[in-house]
């Protein structure tokens, strides 16, 4: 970090203030410039709250340097990370694609479309048991029940299961059944779920929050990692920006960032993204081509009658076509 | 709703469509026009998921006429509520204001916060105990310790106390110390986390989420409602743009959407909202002009030695001239 | 400026920046420390593009520390910036109005409108000619007939006139009739315009665009500024945001930061900004609270006809009594 | 459009807004429905103004069905839209790159870099020579001059020129020298040049403004058209968003968008978008796999030296590679 003072400061209010830095264990190095004194602190600045370096009177502005992530950071890790489900590897180069529908329905519907998209090469099953609806009068999901019939769906194709867990007391009992624990958009920040989830020994999947920047983002992989649990996989499924004519902004360049400040695995969601199946193809070639490590894609055997998010599924034949296209694609890329 | 046919959609579809839609106990009137077929749906569609409505093939438009909430809608509750506090009146044109530090930190610290904010005339004591913060590696707060230090402060002023509650798991334990439950920012959507919430029988201040609509903080709102706690408060602190001078962008337009869209009271908080103490008393001034039910205001003994937000809070001097001056300006308004 | 160079940066290449940056006319401070070396920028660094400190194999971060703007600066310009207009004082303290229509219809609308905000206490009469419509199949506005219409309603009221000019060719003909020269917020980056409004000696009302951050709207100022016309008026009239429920986000806090950055006047477009007449007085009220220099407000004799915005008009009633209102807040404040 | 009545609008005021919405030529259904009534509009509503459809006290929404542009509208012309410069075709399934330097700085330099880019196969040689900068401090480019050096350019290559027209003055000149006029983000909305370059043959490089919708820029497009000139290539350069770590936010769900809306080809500034040079390579395949019409890229002989934008230009070995590599990509796709 350094900290710009304002012109005038006197002698003994730098050294007051260095002496403060101090108390936290962090050495300053102090420039007098012609117009401006600038401290820059030397160590581990992790841990130093940025707010605390403020100073109405004398400091003119607090610039960080370093990133305040350790554990997800690439310069302290620069290998990639893989995450191991159940011998599929996630990460590393590796091609995963998620596949299901938005929720558990029935136990035919789960069985039916699990065995649809492990035949079309999928990897692991997904399907909501726990929904997060906007609106209380809308389908919450079938909870428990829905995770029996995700485990039965896995049981019969070998596929693992990724599903959300939206509540700290849900956690137990979703990791009994899950083999990824997904914490969805709206709980990115929900820092005591992070932190419960990351003293599990389960792959987490992690969402960007609909406003979260990608610092904030790898803080909140980093929330998961300081607990101990180092299989976090993030995924992207679009920002919330001025467009309407998709449900959201897909944000593709996220894949290179994360790749550049992070060693964790990146995987995309075109459909919660767009909103729009007809954007799904798309966009999936899109996420391939840019480098991601995996797609996580809504399937459904009868969208019209799905009952959520029917208009961003497709249908298991436009799956199959999908999953032929992006193999080739990865092969070449 | 009003869903908008593709044109040439044949007859035999139309009935079909009118018939699933029937069998949600949704009535449907069908207007041909020239190009296009309207179907109108009357009845409660609240609780009808609109995306069961879209049809790739046939249907061009689904237009949303109703608002989804009820509880929280001033349609179905034209009078203001007014959520009593240990005798203390919000909303319905009283003025309220929260003060108090960002954390906890000390029982001398928020006795002494306490006293000065009273003594400004303050009407509810507001400190942290559970922090959300954006690194694991920042201070997170004293737990219950800092509730036991906040009841302390309480007993001795007599000013209710509003805390955050980050977990369902905390609820029951926050809840027996503090008079209001605080739902923060990035909380606003932890449905689990606001179902728990709306059934305890404290208030509830809901902070909009930095990337929520109007319409979606009052679904939030509704959530907490819909499992029987009728008393909600509101609350702006901000919300996430492209513009980086201040923290966030306070949007005190939503003061007027929240009037006219619902009867629930709505308080601002500008230490969040600008990140910076010289823009809390312009903002301040600002919302009780705009009609605001009330402010939350970050007030420190020592801000340049918070442990947290120490930029944003206010010297307890600076509090009683806002507190002045704001009072005024509430009785000319 | 500040560069944080990469770890391991060789002396030798260091001693090549310095060379490079010395030649930009800059004197540079190197500091060593254990993991950065960083070089501080002396001089006079506003013309210094960033862009050409970066260098992909040596340097980690540029960090800017002065503002880049130094005309429109209140640093180099302790004192708040006047304009007078044919005798009006806008800024440092005055309270001034601009209202009238959206566009110029007829010569007995505008004179009419005219009239009646004069009446009410406005100080300037506003009203469209050029109209920038996103689509070309809408209204246009009547061009120089409407300056025409303007100009016999100025007469008769002696109100000065404050109309759009959205073309470089235009900008002799507009500044033949008008008093203030608006730049809307579609041109405020339009650097050819600003240019040319900077070489008239008319006052300028420059508009916030839609997605110009306060550092953006102050480099537009320097624009015309630079020119040699220090007579510039900012304008907030909303920016852009995924809130739909207002046509814009009205950013208020835009007031103190610019009263901060800045000694150039700032007024408030409630009507443009929230896109809905109901929320124009609650708005004025609050930036007049929040210390703005005035307002520009839509004012239309009978909105349901009005050719364009009519939604956002007032009737002259309704602002006569805004007027009493404002007048009476401002004496307050 | 639909007119959605509030509740209880008695049938003399429907009547009456009937007869003014017919005055307008347009024919209306009524519907009565149990709670609401709806107005149908039959007709061309390309040219109603919807804000003189609203009416406070009996106006619920309105709602529009229609796009309102025509010419841009894929509805009205099915095919895809070839634009042809100098024998080389953009659009319909064929792939062009634009590339070169951000501004033209000396001849020596231009030729150099068009050379070079044309041995690695790119179509079309762009530069800069009018720029559009934040900063009136900063270089704003060499004009005539610049012009006349990319003609050079231009003529020992064969390459066509792209390059940027700001304002409504220079058209007739840089129409002398360039193939395609560039519309720079910042001027999409600037209608009066958008109208100016409709009167010109030239192509026409519409970009998207920061923060305009997708339906924005097709409105802008229809404005060049309804002039007469039908050559309108479309292209995303990135959009503004809340994130910082790009300079902005690629939005590539857009290609599928204007596929679906509208004929008009579509290309991608990477280079812009990102900011970062080691992120052209990785956004230019998501391009090219999503579906684009092609690429814009920045290529400079020495980016470090490059008078504007050198940290996101590409050096020519670099370009090379990424020509083999999307070239090979193209062809899979």
């Amino acid at each position: 970090m350094v900290v710009v003072l304002k012109a005038k400061t006197s002698d003994e209010v730098i050294a007051k203030m260095v002496e403060r830095i101090n108390k936290m264990g962090i050495r300053v190095q102090v420039t007098k410039g012609e117009h401006q004194t600038i401290l820059g602190l030397i160590g581990d600045t992790k841990s130093v709250d940025e707010s605390r370096l403020h100073d109405e009177d004398h400091v003119e502005k607090v610039l960080k340097i370093q990133e305040p992530y350790k554990l997800a950071n690439r310069d302290f890790h620069p290998e990639d990370t893989i995450v191991e489900v159940k011998g599929h590897k996630i990460g590393g180069g590796n091609l995963t694609v998620m596949a299901g529908p938005c929720s558990v329905e029935t136990e035919e519907q789960i069985i039916e479309v699990a065995k649809q998209v492990k035949l079309s090469g999928a990897n692991i099953l997904r399907g909501g048991a726990f929904k997060p609806r906007t609106s209380p009068y809308n389908f919450q999901g079938l909870g428990l029940e829905g995770l029996k019939m995700m485990k039965k769906a896995s049981e019969i194709t070998g596929l693992p299961i990724v599903t959300e867990v939206m509540s700290d007391e849900d956690v137990d009992i979703v990791a009994e059944y899950a083999d990824i624990l997904q914490i969805g958009a709206r709980n990115m920040s929900n820092f005591s779920l992070l932190k419960k989830v990351g003293r599990t020994n389960k792959a987490i999947l992690l969402k960007r929050g609909m406003s979260a920047t990608v610092q904030e983002l790898l803080m909140s992989a980093e929330y998961i990692m300081s607990e101990g649990n180092k299989n976090v996989i993030l995924c992207e499924r679009g920002i919330r920006t001025f467009e309407t004519y998709t449900r959201n902004t897909l944000d593709l360049s996220l894949i290179t960032a994360v790749k550049e400040l992070s060693h964790l695995p990146i995987i995309i969601d075109p459909s919660h993204a767009t909103g729009k199946w007809k954007m799904v193809e798309p966009m999936s070639k899109a996420s391939i081509a840019a480098g991601a490590d995996g797609l996580m894609i809504e399937v459904h055997n009868d969208p019209q009658n799905a009952l959520c998010d029917g208009p961003q599924s497709l249908k298991p034949e436009k799956f199959h076509t999908l999953m032929e296209t992006i193999t080739k694609l990865h092969s070449v890329i």
